[in-house]
């Protein structure tokens, strides 16, 4: 930590900063420049960030050296993590995965049916939300407990592991016995209620940035769940919250490469809900992959426009095999490999 | 609703178009003009709000006429909502409502002397966090239950009725028998599941804005509240992320004529969290009232830079006197009055 | 300057860092922390903006201590810099000042008709547009040259001294001779050719803030036309650009605080440009004059909706009488005075 | 245009909407909805734009149908634009183009021997800046005219051609003397005398996207150049600003599949100011080609720690080939070839 002092401060209110700073265990250092006075605090920098230390007197600003992330950064593992879900599909790893399946489960036949084309087409992990975070009240909620049961019968009949939301501290262990993977929406990414229960989760965590988080604050979340007991992890770039409106989110790709530099959990993208437009699925997934992801969770319906939610964004089979079979040349791109479809087929 | 067609839409396609809409019970009005043909649906909107229009081969844009809250507009409910706060404050009316009060309760001493300085100053309202959403699993968490405790001893002894942030679904009802008033933090302002449940509570919600959510999305959550039961609801503008970084948000002062005239529930502003810094606190309450707020939400502390959380933002109690003093005299450039400082005596 | 150096930082970087600032005429210090060493800089930190440091090996992470304004800053001046505009106007001192009048100057009866009106209600600087910067090229562009004209005639007539955009460095000369001070656009906060141009212009200078400007921004901008020569200044907030769409854009009204402790010159608010909607345009300038601004900036129209721009956030006559009418109160509350309205009367 | 009224407008408030709109010669038609009455207008749109629809008594809000861009689009030009630069490069064909080369030109020996560097890893156009736009007053400007005259002689040199970056309406002329292509930096993209001024040039230009501009205004600022009679225009995205601080800016890399839709001009992505780090160009230039780009326009410096200008975003020459050796793969991805390194060979 670093103190940058105001011009005009006094002897006193030095000598002051110094003391509370040292009462934390720390030594400090002056340099005294020009025109402020910039005091280096050597030790442990945690015990500091409880103090206000911008409140006290003389105290101009306060740059943090540490990143506040310990268990998420890159320093903490030495190799990447590969996250298992369900007994064969991975993330992480060499090889891209994909995520994919409808919006809401609305009932059986469509999620088998979206199921099977998913996997045929190379998908590993099938998605499709129980309990939706709608924002509007009078909007269809989801099937919630019935979904879950579907889910399972589905990965039985596809030999696809499954992941679905979570919105409910109350809910994390009936969806922890049905799902392989459990999902945190952009919305709860600060639910900090809700991080600290998935900390305590026997599942694998697939956690969205929020839609106005810095990378820094999505690492902290992870952090959370973390500290809270659990590593399996794996983080999801969605789309930010900006000024532009030919979009519904605007895609920061740059986050991928950052995420990549900063931490050793895996990182991939969700060009459904970044760009909010089927017409645009393909395009922002593959700049997700040139980027350096290691996966994708794309939206898939066998009717868009029959969908109870999310049908502006979401694929009809032909064009998720469409988007598939072009997006092997990316990962080759990129270094990587596909998962060979034969790999999601049931034992 | 209004929908705008490709300029190369197939009559099949219009027809199909038509077909859906009037499938939901609507009425279609065509205007063909010279480029694109535009189909007004006459009827009840509300119904159309599920289809994914936007999907619909032909469909270019689709503008919607209606807005999505019900509840929380202005024209339902032809007076302004006044929201009672415990036996003798209220929120809404034509008295500007001050809370203040600590970030966090610490202990009885420090949460019984700021409850006594800030009713002193006329504050009406007693806020303190008891479970605190932190952005670090590292950080001082809040003191839990034991906190809601102090509040009630504070409240028996000052006479000011209490606010505190519920963070949980489980916890509702507990943080209900306890204070008289509940929060939602702006990390929480989406959280689908917390708001449905605070519908249920039998008691008034002050409800934060989301930091990158819309006036609109700040409505509709809200409006999941009203749907769910619950209609003493007060608003609070706190400040968006914007790319703006002298501040620690941005407070939206606009937000507040906006919503005074979108909605009939009141509206207050929390400049402690907008500006991040005690030095900006004044401006920023004075700027609010004079757009029209109907109160505040201050943050005060009898030691700021011993603060376990919030130092940097927090008023001492001298800041905060000098603020109401000076107060006053904006209340009534707005046409407004101070609750007398009587009025929250205890009885 | 502070730099950080990465984790696994060798000697020889080490080495090579120190002397790239030292051959810049600077002194080093190093703290070694547990983690990283961090490089104190310790002389002229001008020296060192031109140097990328962030590309040297082993940098992490190069921490400014000093502010990048010099000039515009508060420590450069003792005093307030009080703006004059004409013969008897000025902006910066106890009272607020007013300029008002049409978005465009349009013919030579709606600028007297206005002018005479925003006189009689209390403004002492009249605006009109000459040259118009229009986001398409299809809409109006103002009546160039011949506007200039106008804005004398009406000057003589009332007594007002006149501000009017200058859009291009090839006109400075010719709105300098008629104007008596030239405004920056948004659109060209940071067309430094403008800015330099402007430098060598005799005339007071109404510097707007760009839309997604930070404050250093824009001290950066007024810094570029002190250094050039020019040092009467008087900064806009107009509002910056952010996610919100229920309005034009939102007004940043923290950025009045800041900048009144950041800068010595005066610090104005445009209402009518921040909310883009004349409902709001009372609520924001209450709003700015209570956070501390020197003046107002507002667009005032005979018949708004006859305007050929902007008239969606202009005022009537009428409705701008009655916002001066409550403006005194708030004035009042914030110290100030209002420029009785025979100071602007003609000679 | 399609006007939304308010609920409780008058017959009288609604005759006068009519007969505005009607006045301007367009016709109008009604439907009246249970809540609102809808005004379809029929007829020449862009007849309207210039009536403030919205301060007109009983106007809710207003819908405009058509794009306010008209030459940018895709429906006014059948086949996509493809822009020749000198004799021998093109941008928008079926090739990739890369253009690279310093931020600043800074003597002749390192614009020499950068160019050879990037046209022999294949780039076939140098950039370099004479004319600097800096933020700060204090920095490096450019060697302006002295410049042009080493871009000249490296062009002969090397075979080349060469954009560079135009400030000041005074300079267009000169700088058309040299260079090939015209480039309007981010800061300017609203500076319309200067978008005006090059619409009469007879070189192409390089339109960056403002840091906070829409789509619709980037597409409005080259419907201004065309309008003014150039339609020789390469749109380039290099990052827009967003609150996320890991990096400089954010690249909307969805502005590119969504530029390609909307418009016949080509696009290009610049990932060294979008990501302000020399360790976000690779990623971020293949990001930008998977999404569809036609081409990168890349800063390369002998030394980045010796640069006079934007030395942390620049590449090193081995750094510029390993990322010319890898993207082949993923412009092959992308169905689009490289150009030839023999392509940009001197006669």
């Amino acid at each position: 930590m670093i103190i940058i002092t105001r011009p005009d401060i006094s002897d006193d209110e030095l000598d002051h900063i110094r003391e509370r700073i040292e009462s934390a265990g720390l030594h400090t250092h002056l340099s005294r420049g020009e025109h402020r006075t910039i005091i280096g605090c050597i030790g442990d920098e945690t015990r500091l960030q409880e103090i206000p230390l911008r409140s006290i007197p003389g105290v101009e600003s306060v740059l943090p050296v540490l990143k506040p992330y310990k268990r998420a950064s890159r320093e903490f593992s030495v190799d990447r993590t590969v996250v298992r879900v369900g007994e064969r599909a991975s993330i992480g790893g060499q090889a891209i995965t994909v995520i994919a399946g409808p919006c809401s489960v609305e009932n059986r036949d469509m999620l088998q049916e979206t199921a099977v084309a998913v996997r045929d087409a190379g998908a590993t992990i099938l998605r499709g939300g129980a309990f939706k975070p709608r924002s509007s009240p009078y909007s269809f909620q989801g099937l919630g407990a019935e979904a879950l049961k579907l889910l399972v019968e589905v990965r039985t009949a596809t030999g696809l592991p499954v992941v679905t939301e979570v919105l409910d501290t109350r809910d994390v262990d009936l969806v922890a016995e049905h799902a392989d993977m459990l999902q945190v929406g952009a919305r709860n990414m600060q639910n900090f209620a809700l991080l600290a229960e998935l900390g305590r989760a026997k599942r694998p965590i697939l956690l969205k940035r929020g839609m106005s988080a810095t990378i820094v604050e999505l690492l902290m979340a992870a952090e959370y769940i973390m500290a809270n007991g659990n590593s399996d992890i794996v983080l999801c770039e969605r789309g930010i919250r900006t000024f532009e409106r030919a979009t519904r989110n605007t895609l920061d790709v740059s986050a991928i490469p950052v995420l990549q530099r900063e931490t050793h959990l895996p990182v991939i993208v969700d060009p459904s809900h970044a760009g909010g437009d089927a017409s645009l699925v393909a395009p922002l997934a593959f700049a997700g992959i040139a980027a350096g992801a290691d996966g994708l969770i794309i939206e898939v319906h066998p009717d868009p426009e029959s969908a109870l939610s999310d049908g502006d964004q979401s694929l009809a089979p032909p064009a998720f095999v469409s988007l598939m079979d072009r997006l092997s040349a990316f990962a080759a791109a990129a270094g990587r490999t596909m998962t060979t479809a034969s790999a999601g087929a049931p034992a």
